[in-house]
């Protein structure tokens, strides 16, 4: 039996859509309210260090993210942060979970060509709900076999997930922005990694590419991927 | 085509293992905290309007729990509430995030039982790390043919998800302690609903039992279960 690619899993947040820009322009306005109290460097370092720290507890997502700011705020001052600052906090996790969805270029063209060709499922991390909404609001939906949203991106992960909505992850493409995520994973589970870079990505999603995997791809943006995929499946 | 029961799907969170009381301890904290600013009955009132302003942008589980917490801090203080108790806040989700799991009674040998007969599944709600967590610390994990963290218990999702990991919602059964979520609209999909009552249930989850309803049912705890669904399997 031919073993040829059957199922392309997409990353969401910049891969399908923008999303780290939120992330960044809330950052700068923690960096501009708490301008009194530390440098906007210093800031972003100790934010890292409780986001990097507190992931084993909240997970992925906006609502560990501003956990993790009120709680990079109150260390910062030494105590000191008056509340309105946190309740502002609040109002600008409030705003990014409800930030207008903004494909990013190609996106529909792309999914509706491999729609035709593929199973095309999303597989992506975060906040359960947030992700749901997102998904609803790209007007993609209905193109997609399967969403899965998890918990983490773990090769034994991606093996359960395809081997449920496809045929298994040696028959399947992982595509998205993050090499740590998306791509080292996939291929680790044995299917093939395709990494499209996005020109923002979280510190906590960057990893060197693979130095000698043959089913490493990469493209500049997704307009190449049903050129990719077709060329794949007739091998 | 005989169109028995094949699946029985139950709900986690005080149906296999207690969590209410986890919440309950936090706000019995988070009233002492506050005890200068608030007596405690308008305080439990005022986190629960948050809790409930909040629920379409941060879902069910702790994490936005600590964040209607922090929230009703700064609100029942006129935003005087001192940094070091919104950091004593942080601490008690951190605490709720790593408590103990500890079964209901019955719950092992119930499932071990039903895991023989029928498809189990578990659907719940909350927040995605969170739940996968305690299902791994139940030691139950390998009974369940499939588990379904999901953002709203509603009809279309239940015969969404028994549709995939089963035969559909009319030959499954939902069990869980909240009529609201796990029992009326299991019905209102076409299963079974059976409610196990908890003695500790968040307000948010009350509702009327259904008043008419062949599908209905009521255990005072899981011991009952597997004679409940051999009966049904019979008829």
């Amino acid at each position: 039996m031919h073993k040829s690619l059957t199922t392309v899993a997409l990353d969401a947040d910049d891969t399908l859509w923008h999303n780290e820009r939120f992330f960044q322009l809330t950052q700068s306005r923690f960096a501009d309210l708490l301008r009194d109290h530390a440098d906007p460097g210093h800031l972003a370092d100790r934010l890292l260090a409780a986001e990097r720290r507190n992931l084993g507890h909240y997970g992925y997502g906006v609502k560990g993210f501003v956990l993790s700011m009120i709680e990079t705020a109150i260390e910062v001052t030494d105590a000191r942060v008056p509340a309105p600052v946190i309740a502002e906090l609040l109002d600008t996790g409030r705003e990014m979970l409800r930030h207008p969805i903004e494909l990013l270029p190609h996106v529909h063209d792309t999914i509706a060509a491999l729609a035709g060709e593929v199973r095309v499922i999303v597989i992506t991390k975060g906040d359960l709900l947030d992700q749901e909404r997102k998904i609803a609001q790209s007007g993609l939906g209905e193109l997609f076999h399967a969403v899965e949203i998890v918990s983490e991106k773990t090769p034994a992960i991606y093996r359960e997930v395809l081997r449920r909505h496809g045929d298994g992850a040696e028959r399947a493409m992982m595509v998205g922005n993050s090499l740590r995520s998306d791509v080292l994973p996939m291929l680790a589970a044995g299917g093939w990694g395709v990494h499209v870079p996005h020109d923002l990505t979280w510190a906590l999603e960057e990893a060197p590419p693979p130095s000698d995997a043959a089913r490493f791809h990469a493209l500049p943006d997704l307009s190449g991927l049903p050129g990719l995929v077709a060329e794949l499946r007739r091998t």
